[in-house]
């Protein structure tokens, strides 16, 4: 059999896999060596036959993961747009976002809700609980006096030990000082602000952007200056820089690298030395928020933007709220050049953390179990994302757009004929449906046509049935609107 | 026998248990009531035979909590003055004590400490480790899901309901809607300075102060107006009037109305109800910092300031990190009419606390064992702060001056011939004794010739050693001075 039969004859192997199901859609493809060891062949063989079927449309190659089975729903739904970066920036706004979502928080408290598509979490039952209170059973018993001795400045040195022992993997090299440990990544994000800016000052942030930290921003008293985000690749360095060439009174960057918080995307490595090479050029500190990368749905850790950093001008911040344990409020940070500054802040804004929470951490992430979680909780939110995806092609109108992002809780589509997602969120809470409309993630209105999803809960046919009815509401609205 | 002779019989009686040390310095005599029925002597007896005591200098009477047998040191150690109050009030300062603040402590950690007199903090041993300990394991056995759900907005609900029920013993009618949970009493000042003021403002404070306020001051770019302030009843509410008609910018006062830190004042009820209502009056939000009550040596719980309030303008902060458990770092606030944008600052600054440590604590709390702690607690360091202040009557030279408060965990001391206790702290740290010098109170170096010693651990044979080095050095040092 000549070379070019072996690799058709792969390709109609694994074809007739996907055909059969046996190779689900979003499944990952057996690897080129796995492909060489399994069926002896040369590497440009198992090569070219997973090219054939990338170019048949049956397999889509993701960025350093492999090939994946092609999802239907790519056929049918429009990715997002790139947003346009050569417009000149909007100026800075002092933010004014918070009343909007308590507002929307407040409605979704006066309905009855059945089913929660807002936020950005995951089932409870995907984080190991019952491993993490025998973890915090066994730090109570052996040290029973943390609990009425005076806490450690900074966190406990072993939290602090094991944390800078994993940062090595996203390529971050830390001594266990250098990290600040602070209730969730929301306090390392205040404190990085507090450290760099005051009320007034302006920071330039994604747009659109985590609510949170334009709660942070209005909270503080900080302007806002939203910078053009792609839903693949992350902040837009043009638009970064022609900002910077705009307006000298930039004060900070937030930046959140990886599974960007609502547009799902992840920044090439090209681009963050890019982005840390500017700030640092320009003086403007860069803070890192960098709680979702182990979402990141790849083999290998990605680089924290942190890890081009020499200068100590990029503040990391992250946390265990989306990984491990939402309630334990466990976060840190990695302040670099303004680690006394943010010492002193941390110690007037709270005191150090209590010692317990790190410690049963600490036990936990050192285990093995901590990377077995991890993976189990990958597939479990790859798969729940694929089937939310799949519903919105199904029951969606034809124009609604979606990127679907590597990994992580959500998904972010934009709506037909610029449906106002203000009016989606009050008919679908009509019906017992939360889901978080584009105005929350903006000082703009840029985004009032846009929803963001989750895909945090194991796929119920009570999510099915809220996806579908989610579907038929746009459907009807978008009649009305063209 | 005529009552005459009846009364003074009592009195020899009690005095020879006195002189023969059967009724130890500091302890408590008898009550009244307790007098009464035990000798079967009428109430106007029994209380001549106490003033009859009183009168030649044995016993003293303390308000609210009877009479005690005099301390010996009381008869050698002057008493601190009161605080002038009519000069007028300096002009507020930005603060920057952070740096001596720090450059304390670092020295402090450059140096071997043997003995540690510096801290506002009780001995780990004078609090209930085990049990709560087990509280927590319970918590965590019945509800492991909890490390792993989102958090509830505000504070555990039945953490809030044990604090609402709690609060009315200090006179507070609180809804548990109405108390959100902080990391510590030091979150709750911060979101409460937040809330009132912003960068630029005057905060009023007492003189001294606690040093963390002033850094969260500090921190915050606020002014202090330091208040004088009596070491016997607090803040001077002349003096605060006087500043307020002196000056019309003042944003907030705060206040530590039971055992100030570091005076160990209390403030009558009648000032209590005059702060309130003076703070109303001028519309000035009133910060009531209340950590310290459950130390206050009496029978029945002192009323918080917030007792008097009507209209929602008192902030009421206080935590369990002096009277339970120093490494839990819980806290609570009562925001009054500044609740809702407490709500977002807090939000905001680090979202709801973890659970855990809100459900074991409320374990403990609600259970008859917190009362017998806290007893055990206020005795202990009643012994402690006897023992210190008698080591001074003995060790110190005379000049030195000193209040006696009714609870807590310092006391506070003026060296004679205005010696500086910056070379005091400097000379003790060189054998290894630490203390903290009048400067990191004030803003002002009206009080860098005073000292704070902690009396929180038993007293031990180092301690009295410590104690007479103290002594020696600060003899030393004031005659050089002179
Ligand atoms: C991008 C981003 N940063 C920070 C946070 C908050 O993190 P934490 O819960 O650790 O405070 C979130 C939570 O939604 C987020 O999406
Ligand atoms: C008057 C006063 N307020 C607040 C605090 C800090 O309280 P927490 O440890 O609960 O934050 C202290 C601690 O020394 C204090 O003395």
């Amino acid at each position: 059999m000549d070379s070019q039969t072996l690799y058709r004859q792969l390709a109609d192997h694994y074809l007739a896999a996907i055909k059969a199901g046996t190779l689900a859609q979003g499944e990952r493809m057996p690897s080129v060596r796995s492909l060489m060891r399994k069926h002896a062949v040369s590497l440009s063989t198992a090569l070219q036959s997973l090219r054939q079927l990338e170019s048949e449309g049956w397999v889509e190659a993701r960025p350093r993961s492999g090939y994946f089975v092609r999802r239907p729903w790519s056929k049918t739904i429009l990715p997002l747009e790139e947003p346009s970066v050569s417009r000149p920036p909007d100026p800075a706004q002092y933010v004014g976002i918070h009343a909007r979502v308590s507002e929307f928080i407040a409605q979704g408290r006066r309905h009855p809700v059945k089913v929660n598509l807002s936020g950005a979490r995951a089932a409870p039952e995907l984080y190991p609980a019952e491993e993490l209170k025998n973890a915090a059973i066994r730090a109570l018993r052996r040290e029973p006096g943390m609990l009425v001795r005076g806490t450690s400045p900074g966190g406990n040195a072993h939290f602090r030990t094991v944390l800078a022992r994993r940062a090595m993997e996203s390529g971050m090299v830390l001594s266990p000082d250098d990290i600040t440990v602070t209730h969730g990544c929301s306090e390392g994000l205040n404190l990085a602000l507090r450290a760099v800016a005051q009320a007034g000052d302006v920071i330039a942030v994604e747009s659109p952007a985590y609510f949170g930290l334009l709660q942070i921003l209005e909270s503080l008293g900080l302007r806002a200056l939203e910078i053009p985000t792609s839903a693949t690749t992350g902040l837009s360095l043009d638009a970064l820089e022609l900002a910077m060439r705009t307006y000298d009174n930039i004060k900070a960057v937030v930046v959140v690298p990886h599974l960007q918080n609502p547009l799902g995307s992840i920044m090439p490595d090209e681009h963050k030395r890019r982005l840390v090479q500017l700030c640092e050029r320009r003086a403007v500190p860069l803070i890192e928020d960098d709680c979702y990368s182990d979402l990141v749905d790849v083999a290998a850790p990605l680089n924290a933007v942190k890890s081009w950093d020499r200068s100590g001008n990029v503040i990391h911040c992250a946390s265990l709220s989306k990984t491990l344990a939402p309630g334990m409020r466990l976060g840190w940070m990695v302040a670099g050049r303004w680690q006394a500054r943010v010492t002193m802040l941390k110690y007037a804004q709270s005191h150090d953390n209590e010692e317990w929470s790190q410690l049963a951490a600490a036990d936990y992430i050192a285990s093995p179990a901590f990377e077995r979680h991890l993976r189990r909780l990958r597939t479990a939110l790859r798969q729940q994302r694929e089937r939310v995806a799949e519903a919105i092609a199904t029951a969606f109108p034809s124009g609604t757009r979606l990127n679907m992002p590597d990994g992580g809780l959500t998904l972010w589509l934009e709506l037909p004929n610029k449906l106002s997602s203000d009016k989606v969120f009050e008919a679908a809470m009509q019906e017992g449906i939360l889901v978080a409309p584009g105005a929350m993630f903006s000082n703009s209105s840029r985004f009032d046509h846009f929803l963001r999803i989750s895909c945090g809960f194991p796929h119920t046919r009570d999510i099915e049935e809220a996806m579908r009815r989610l579907g038929g509401i746009v459907a009807m609205l978008s009649r009305k609107a063209a």
